[in-house]
């Protein structure tokens, strides 16, 4: 057996983790960025600049790898179909990169399959709004089924008038609007998957993310849900990852609502809710997500230690770079400081800090102190 | 503050795993590589080829790094002590890499500082031999204060004749000769140690390296060995830490012989007998290098589980490539595989296998049986 090459497109953090992961394996990796200071790409031996919307060179990159995989999922899906037209193995396919595109075929496939989704309407006019609204109560949720736009891609909206704008500005855009019924959630949870190209599926535990205005600031595993619903969570995530037969690892955001699980998205990539296995678990979804692409055995799921906690660093309003206090943070006992190789802007995830170990009280204190030191940004009321 | 770059002379595994420690933590790593096939240049984003021999380009090299550190031994003292002379930051220092390079000067001056070493002479021609080993008894052993001959530094001779041909032959080559008195050996300790630039140590828990023919094959950590050994193992890598004046990770080798503790030899880098480290401690020996070359505070070298092994994979007779059969060794539950990115040859080291967990038997059966399955060799007897 020759070297494996794996091509990645796009090369931001999850590219950066997946080299990390693949150097010990001895997996070569060619990564096709779109700006050589892209956080991957500083610390790749093999960089192709450029973009996957150029479809001619998204096909020359292609054809240097055994396996093209993807950091993000803004791909077009008309790449992805010349790719596969010229026999390249994408992993994941372009079939289940389309369902993670278009969040109108995720909820109906899903759906359809009887997995539990929120209540949810697929609107042609603004005025649908309302009949969703007088059955569902208010607020309602706005998601546009693709991209979104100003960088958004769910809205709450508190009353009719709300909505109504929200839906006639992306019909105006030209996107797809989704109605979702409010849900009062009790606990917003994660989980990672991976499946093998051989059909191998391997569920990771549960992890509770503590979003705050939308952005996922603060990651605790096993997450403090009961053993039921944790077994509830992993066999959803294991019916999501047959279902839309991604190949290597897929995250399933879920909704807890009282006794209630409710699939609420899906990514078909590593992902930041994933981030604590890098020393939380035996196995790590970035090397889970390289064996499971190349169709090796996957990997144990099992916690390395009683509890993880992951807090995402955000640039601050300050645009500190979150490099220049590092030293300070390394001296909090067992602080495991991720760095992006990100430009620092506002709100911006730009790292990661995981610490494991025994006592969950004292590991999120660490972990936040540590982000505090980083990114000059307190620790949420709330988190 | 500006992103930190460090330089590495050498491209071996080391510096390999060095990269891997350095990717997180956003420091930049130029390698100062022999050949564009080794370990590391093949996944380093910033290659310089060319040999520490010669002067001028690791003068170069050097200039364009915040500190550098390397991947061996092997870098002349002269080419290190113009690096120093030129404002260059080394660590560890030209001083202290000539501690590790001359075995001579070593045992003089850990004898010297009351450190317990087997007893000793420097030679100064054959026929000194028979009077070391009518005070010490036979077998002694021979070993080369510099570099050795032959790729190798220690002969063990059983007879006065044995041993003086050894010691003409090195006289011959213009290395000096140390005699040294065998030790009945129970037991081979490695201690990492690290210091900072301001003069921080932290010390890892004492391993078990099992030793077949001179080669290290496997690490057992902790230490089958009482509290009191390894309490004595410690204590004394914390002294050689502080009296080499190393910054960076530093390797202790020693005897455990009865209920006494010898100092072997010492390696002023990451080394082999750590690796186990990645996994088996909350911070890896090699992100510890970085850190106490930089002056950051170390980080905490607790074990992460109650037992960790590692087995090194050697190149078999067949000459075959470890990543040949990953995939298999992949499906043994919990290892980690680690490979150099190597070219194959009989008895080479071209990577390891670590587990970790709570049974040591299981441990150590999964670990041989990894390795079997990637190098062809089976577990030895004796190990």
């Amino acid at each position: 057996m020759g070297q494996t090459t794996i091509g990645i497109v796009g090369a931001g953090q999850l590219a950066r983790m997946l080299i990390q992961a693949a150097i010990p394996l001895g997996i070569r990796v060619r990564l096709l960025a779109e700006h050589p200071a892209d956080g991957a790409a500083r610390v790749a031996a093999d960089v192709t600049i450029g973009s996957p919307a150029d479809p001619d060179l998204a096909s020359a990159f292609a054809a240097t790898c055994d396996v093209t995989t993807f950091d993000h999922e803004q791909v077009p899906p008309a790449t992805l179909a010349r790719l596969e037209q010229e026999g390249r193995t994408l992993r994941p396919s372009a079939a289940t990169m389309a369902i993670a595109q278009d969040k109108q075929s995720q909820r109906e496939r899903f759906a359809a399959r009887g997995l539990p989704v929120p209540p949810f309407a697929v609107l042609v006019s603004p005025e649908e709004i309302d009949a969703f609204g007088a059955a569902h109560g208010w607020p309602i949720v706005v998601k546009a089924a693709t991209g979104g736009y100003d960088g958004r891609g769910v809205w709450v909206s508190a009353t009719p008038s709300e909505a109504r704008a929200v839906v006639s500005r992306l019909i105006a855009a030209g996107v797809q609007p989704i109605a979702e019924a409010w849900v009062a959630i009790d606990r917003e949870i994660a989980v990672m998957v991976a499946r093998s190209a051989g059909g191998e599926i391997a569920v990771y535990p549960p992890v509770e993310t503590i979003q705050i205005d939308g952005i996922c600031r603060e990651l605790i595993a096993p997450a403090r849900i009961s053993g039921s619903i944790a077994a509830e969570c992993r066999r959803i995530a294991h019916d999501v990852a047959g279902l839309t037969g991604v190949v290597g690892v897929l995250a399933v955001e879920l909704f807890v609502a009282g006794d209630r699980v409710l699939v609420n998205e899906i990514a078909t990539r590593p992902h930041n809710s994933g981030h604590w296995t890098i020393e939380g678990c035996v196995i790590s979804q970035f090397e889970q997500h390289l064996r499971a692409i190349l169709d090796w055995p996957l990997g144990a799921t099992a916690m390395t230690a009683p509890h993880v906690v992951t807090v995402n660093l955000l640039g601050g309003p300050d645009g500190r770079d979150p490099g220049a206090e590092l030293p300070k943070a390394l001296a909090i006992d067992g602080a495991h400081v991720h760095l992006y190789g990100k430009e620092a802007r506002p709100g911006r995830k730009l790292g990661h800090v995981t610490l494991a170990g025994d006592d969950l009280g004292s590991l999120r204190g660490r972990a936040w102190r540590a982000a505090e030191i980083l990114t000059g940004l307190p620790r949420p009321t709330g988190a």
